[in-house]
């Protein structure tokens, strides 16, 4: 298997559940601050043209972090990285596409790339200021709707938390946001697991 | 069951798979040009303030469109709506997160909500414009790695139609674009289902 990663991108929440895996896996760097993602040899990988991109080792490449991480999930069960009810697995993926497909995108990427939210160079610091409120409404929505204990689902730790990872240690690490107090404790909760400081150490990324 | 909708909304895909499965579930409408998604009455049902909601009618509300539409295919084996085998329904996922997470926010939501994309009213030409140059790289992505027949997936109709449906007819009916071969003929064949036609017909949009 071989992870395709940008170092401290959303990519990250997927080598976490590499390394709570255990099992062998190889990294391959796609830089996206130099647009390697748009390089044919990396379009012949993933034609999106984004991370995380996960080759199985079959021949076969797998997209999108939700489902990179439901497959990851399912396919190790010894792991417990996913609810073993179907409700479970139905909320754990209600997480993940929540994280990735709004927290992500609205409050964080309208931070961090405020030219695909607005034309004009001069308007860059309104879109980051949106980034910043939309981004500290959705915590406080997953705060509010917070059903777990250490961790996001109440039947415990799962790929879910990988996901939220990302977006809190963005959050804290590059926005300067300060978390509600369940996410607070998730994020110092996550920062003390083994498999979490390998892969900041592995990504040269402070904890 | 009650499925919280907008006509002709992207949860008129979730419609398409209600009408597919063929038992009785409530429409509710959330008239997103009022902006019925922020009052408190639907806030209560959906904090996230979007439609498709789905009220299972256990006392319990799904949100996020990939994760409806799973439970639905999942919760009904009869209607025969995911691929049976683990690594089909991985690839449906991934179909359904690339459509509803990439194609419907990059593509159309910066057709039809440019001022979530561009600050100035007079930039919203280039949002517009962006959003359909965005759409027609996605779908032509989409056609370049299509593996089916008639059909999205290789193994038949499935949940993954519904949603390929939803940004098809927006970008026919309200977009004004054309599509490439394989989707051209999927929305024609699409069209000619009962349930959609139903579909269509109960939210007051022509064929």
């Amino acid at each position: 298997m071989k992870l395709h990663y940008s170092p401290g991108a959303c990519s990250i929440g997927i080598h976490v559940i590499l390394e709570e895996i255990g099992k062998p896996y190889d990294l391959s760097l796609v830089a996206l601050k130099d647009g390697a993602q748009y390089k044919p040899e990396y379009m012949a990988v993933n034609p999106k043209s984004k991370v995380p991109a996960l080759d199985r080792g079959d021949g076969k490449v797998l997209t999108e972090f939700p489902v990179i991480a439901f497959w990851l999930a399912k396919s190790n069960p010894e792991a417990g990285l996913i609810p073993s009810d179907f409700e479970g697995e139905v909320r754990c993926l209600e997480m993940l596409d929540y994280i990735c497909g709004t927290v992500h995108p609205h409050g964080f990427t309208r931070q961090f790339r405020p030219g695909n939210f607005s034309f004009r160079e001069e308007d860059h610091p309104k879109s980051v200021e949106l980034g910043k409120q939309n981004a500290q409404k959705y915590f406080d929505t997953i705060e509010k709707g917070w059903t777990g204990g250490t961790w996001l689902l109440p039947s415990g730790y799962s790929v879910a938390d990988a996901a939220l990872f990302f977006v809190e240690y963005w959050a804290t690490r590059r926005s300067g946001l300060s978390l509600p107090p369940h996410l607070d404790a998730h994020l110092k909760a996550m920062l003390a697991r083994p498999a979490v400081q390998r892969t900041l150490a592995q990504e040269g990324l402070a904890a």
